[in-house]
């Protein structure tokens, strides 16, 4: 069974396209609505939720893991890796390798958050693999918008958010790297803010380097966990992959404890 | 010892007016950075962090504390007040009341969290005060702009996301209720975005209804936690106060485990 984690909606980009690349495969998923958003939050919170996160997946069952968030595969991911027995699959490689090989003119571009951005890791492997330009830009507004369900392609205010955002980069890139998740949700806005770039979107570009790896065949299933709000995240997947989520929502036992008082 | 409870860096609106009006009290503030936003929340969660938060005030001396927080104030605030046996302010009541009698045409918006508006707790205070008509409206980028420190009355930004959000208000209202204590911080482009409407923000109004009925005679001493990220805390607020916190911001203590694995 796979596991995909994310802080939030974001990871159901990787969700749609290893289901529709693989309908056999088990696949559980893990929204930490509690704790979203990560773009800001420290490494060791971080880690702190990785591990609670990983841990619950695999006591689902999962037998691998693919981290579908940017912000957790460009920090803590090693730290995680190190301490599970189960193989963990971060988003920055597959996608900056996709980037690269689709740039013709090697500028590109990379949006995430701010977090992700300061670690430079998309960069990193974009260097590795040859000669580019590359433009990395935080975008701390993107991820609020869509965990809001803003993201429908005629509303005005994700459309002005992601214009004035986007700005730097036009004119520079022929490539996009959505290097959070959450950003696919916005594709047709970031597309009409720049229009004639590619965008390749961290969850799709994860999820398909994974599909082609995954040996297990399984049965299909998909079952969906959130930390917190499991109805809310449902109602806003549902705008999100134009159909309910099979099977329903539901909330992780957290043990988050609260203190007495007096 | 007066405690003040926010979310993160909205509570200080309170904490300045508190400040001003009292160098003489002893304030202890909390920011549930590690909560951060609370807008979306649902209300265990919030009657969950509003315990722990108050518990850690009580504990650090804190024998009254002001909610500075409007979604909390607008959700569990009762509950809170039941569990707890020192005395918790709101801001809702004082921010209604000081709209009310500001506004000539008894037309005032609201401006909150998605969670607030829902609730309607301003909207009805303001009509248990007299006939008014209300417009209440959700601004839920506000929080992420104002966590993101993107405050600053030149960036074009804000001003776009206060200008479209803004737009129902136009031409309707006197008065308009910041609901949320973070909006204050914003108050350059809201006002921009709405010239001529009177603003009253709900930390401000909050903190001075209290500053009258606060008899301690304290040693002007303030302490500042956080539950996550007490730097990054401490670098916005130096920016929105225009002065570093005295003593510096410290992390509190939290209690929640992360479950071993395998």
């Amino acid at each position: 069974m796979i596991g995909i984690y994310d802080s939030g909606l974001g990871g159901l980009t990787a969700f749609r396209e290893l289901r529709m690349r693989r309908p056999d495969l088990d696949i559980v998923y893990y929204g930490d609505t509690a704790h979203l958003p990560y773009g800001n939050r420290p490494a060791d919170a971080l880690f702190r939720y990785g591990k609670k996160a990983v841990s619950f997946l695999m006591n689902e069952g999962a037998d691998a893991v693919l981290v579908a968030c940017g912000t957790v595969s460009s920090t803590v991911l090693p730290r995680l890796q190190e301490l599970f027995p189960i193989p963990l699959f971060g988003v920055v490689e597959p996608t900056a390798n996709l980037a690269y090989h689709i740039s013709k003119n090697k500028q590109i571009g990379i949006i995430a958050t701010e977090t992700t951005v300061k670690t430079g890791t998309f960069s990193k492997v974009l260097k590795q693999r040859g000669a580019v330009k590359d433009f990395p830009l935080p975008c701390p507004l993107f991820v609020p918008l869509v965990e809001n369900g803003w993201i429908d392609q005629n509303l005005p205010l994700p459309r002005l958010v992601c214009e004035e955002t986007l700005k730097p980069l036009k004119g520079n890139i022929d490539t996009l790297i959505l290097g959070c998740t959450h950003f696919s949700l916005l594709a047709h806005h970031i597309q009409k803010a720049l229009p004639g770039v590619y965008l390749v979107g961290a969850g799709e570009a994860a999820a398909a380097a994974l599909s082609a790896t995954c040996p297990k065949v399984g049965r299909g299933e998909s079952k969906f966990y959130v930390s917190e709000a499991p109805r809310e995240f449902a109602s806003r997947a549902k705008l999100f992959l134009n159909t309910p989520l099979s099977g329903g929502v539901h909330l992780a036992p957290h043990n988050e404890s609260a203190p007495g008082h007096g």
